[in-house]
């Protein structure tokens, strides 16, 4: 058939971690842990299975999970989103990214997305019939330049989509930018998506501004997350969406007839585990800045250029003083000739900054894994 | 904000599922198991969750699990899909069905639907853009009138969806019914999507026509199904598309920016399930069979009259003999005030037939459940 989806390709993750598999590399690409997920949260599993929840959850996600959810988002940011009204579990972050935006982007409109981005945004905003506008973070510093994004809003905006911390870069917005989000938006009817799928992985004492901090925000936020990032379990697909009662309402119609509900012994899981390991959340951030850190210490044994990694659990290198190559060209020659799997960051753009030469590598790994990869990359 | 949907409301399932809940109905309306899961599923679920597979699986389904949809589509139908090109690994039928919908049918386009249908057909088809073409299926037998639908197709046709066995009548397509579809759909540009989610719950030595039997539907269709009611496991939502390899990778690529991939545990259960336990599909039907008799000739005792089921577990009942409320009104009374739950054919409608008396009363529930509310019809 004709396509209806011309641009896309096979996704930069799937095709970078065949390429390691195939080389037998080491992947430090496509981000996810090499170690265990919380054996709490396998017994509990287990135990939900073996209780008898293996039929259709509610279509918005098990009370218990919802209510554990609020729980946490009042502890973690001083806001408590009505569980009945405002919260919906999703498969993952990334079919909750989809149904925001089917749920009010409309043919014709458009959503701004702040460059690089994560790569499921573009076609879901094409699937909606809409286009995405793209706005360059700043190429060293990946801050955005609001009055660019000011100056792009049209009246067929309908969505601004922010990431923080930020995928691929680990930059992270600040008060400051939370305040201009909202001055931009103000007596606007544009919707903001909020992806905070890293919130818990921040470092140095950083606060993650949420968006549901902010209350002119808020009211107009679709504030995404996921569970597979702080629990170390990305192939268990259980996200959430947070959003003010009318926007949850529009977000539950396309959730209802897009996959109507998440694996329902996951969510048992998931609400077992926020009620009795609450502090995990505030140790994720020490638990991965130390794996940040033995990173960082290592590679000024090699010739890549670390860049700063203030959230998340990707770390960027500047490779000038190791290839010319382009980044895509370059995570190829690294995977398959130096036997390490890197992500290049084009893929995140639509307009790549000429020049650029950066690539992404995962730090959510083993420190095995990390010495192993990194003795292949002193030897660039 | 002014609704995207304003067609879409809560489902069915959900509002008598929770009207059930409210009076403490035995709920015979939305269609799910009160039995367990088998063992063996769950044994494996747990084991793949120890043995670590907790990461993003591959977009498409694991291999194993792929592989083991091709043994048994072979077995079953004689046709062996390619693993690799055609087969698709989805969070549930739903998600499937919303991805293939989205894959290929485009604004302004419009899609060819047999009422009664399952909800969640006409959103998908309205967030894409397009238009739900209604034709109805005769009030009686549930059989197709196929004259009807080629007269319903325009240059704009560029989907036909079936389902067999039906939900929520249980009524069959048979050979005839499969080659006049092919003959309807040759030389068009119209796609067909043969949802067969019930494809292993058929009686009385009848054969399932999987549209995989016809090559001339095969080479344009997406052919959709689940494990959810093959292996009582609604909650677990797996399930997943087989497509020509042109039709796959436009699937695929909804499927990877809307959930990109499945609860991957569950993968590696259905994996070894299927490889383990062959024969269980070819026990099902006679393990409903058993369920659906006993409960036919419990209905004889009471006022409703239960019509055929040819496939699927839900019995339909004329009801015209214990009240003249329509099917909604009297599905609510039937909860409210005598405590069994059904489900209304009129939401499967764009236009109910006139005078029509038939509630939805689902039979894959334990003996005890089945004779509880038996008792409680009784006295109707
Ligand atoms: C769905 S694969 C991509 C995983 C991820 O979030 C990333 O590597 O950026
Ligand atoms: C997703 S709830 C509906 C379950 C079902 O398939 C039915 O009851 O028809």
């Amino acid at each position: 058939p004709q396509t209806k989806l011309p641009k896309v390709g096979t996704t930069i993750f799937t095709v970078m971690s065949q390429l390691a598999a195939e080389h037998g590399a080491i992947n430090l690409g496509q981000g996810f842990p090499d170690f265990p997920v919380p054996q709490r949260l396998v017994d509990e599993l287990d135990k939900a299975m073996r209780a008898g929840h293996n039929q259709y959850s509610m279509m918005t996600g098990i009370p218990a999970l919802r209510r554990a959810i609020a729980d946490k988002t009042e502890r973690v940011y001083g806001v408590r989103p009505d569980e009945n009204a405002e919260i919906t579990v999703t498969s993952g972050a990334t079919e909750a990214i989809f149904n925001a935006i089917h749920a009010v982007v409309r043919e014709g409109e458009e959503v701004i997305v702040l460059d690089p981005c994560y790569d499921c945004y573009e076609p879901a905003i094409d699937l909606a019939g809409a286009r995405a506008v793209h706005i360059p973070l700043d190429p060293v510093t990946f801050a955005p330049d609001w009055n660019q994004v000011r100056a792009a809003i049209t009246p067929k905006t309908r969505m601004l989509m922010i990431n923080s911390p930020h995928n691929p870069s680990g930059a992270m917005l600040g008060v400051d930018d939370m305040n201009t989000v909202a001055d931009i938006l103000r007596d606007t009817g544009i919707w903001l998506l909020s992806d905070e799928v890293y919130e818990h992985i921040v470092f140095d004492g950083a606060r993650h501004e949420s968006a549901l901090r902010y209350p002119e925000l808020r009211e107009r936020a679709f504030v995404i997350s996921s569970f597979g990032k702080t629990y170390h379990c990305t192939g268990w697909k259980v996200g959430y969406c947070i959003a003010p009662p009318a926007l949850s309402a529009e977000f539950r119609k396309v959730h209802q007839y897009n996959v109507f509900c998440t694996f329902h012994p996951a969510q048992h899981a998931f609400a077992a585990m926020i009620d009795a390991e609450p502090e995990h959340y505030e140790q994720l951030g020490a638990f991965y800045a130390a794996k940040r850190d033995r990173f960082r210490e290592q590679l000024l044994q090699t010739k890549l250029k670390p860049l700063p990694v203030p959230g998340g659990y990707f770390q960027l290198v500047d490779y000038s003083a190791v290839s010319d190559l382009d980044d895509v060209e370059f995570c190829r020659w690294l995977t398959i000739e130096k036997g390490v799997t890197a992500i290049p960051l084009s893929p995140f753009y639509e307009t790549p900054p000429a020049g650029q030469r950066l690539a992404r590598l995962c730090f959510a790994k083993n420190d095995a894994t990390m010495d192993a990869a990194i003795e292949r990359l002193m030897r660039l």
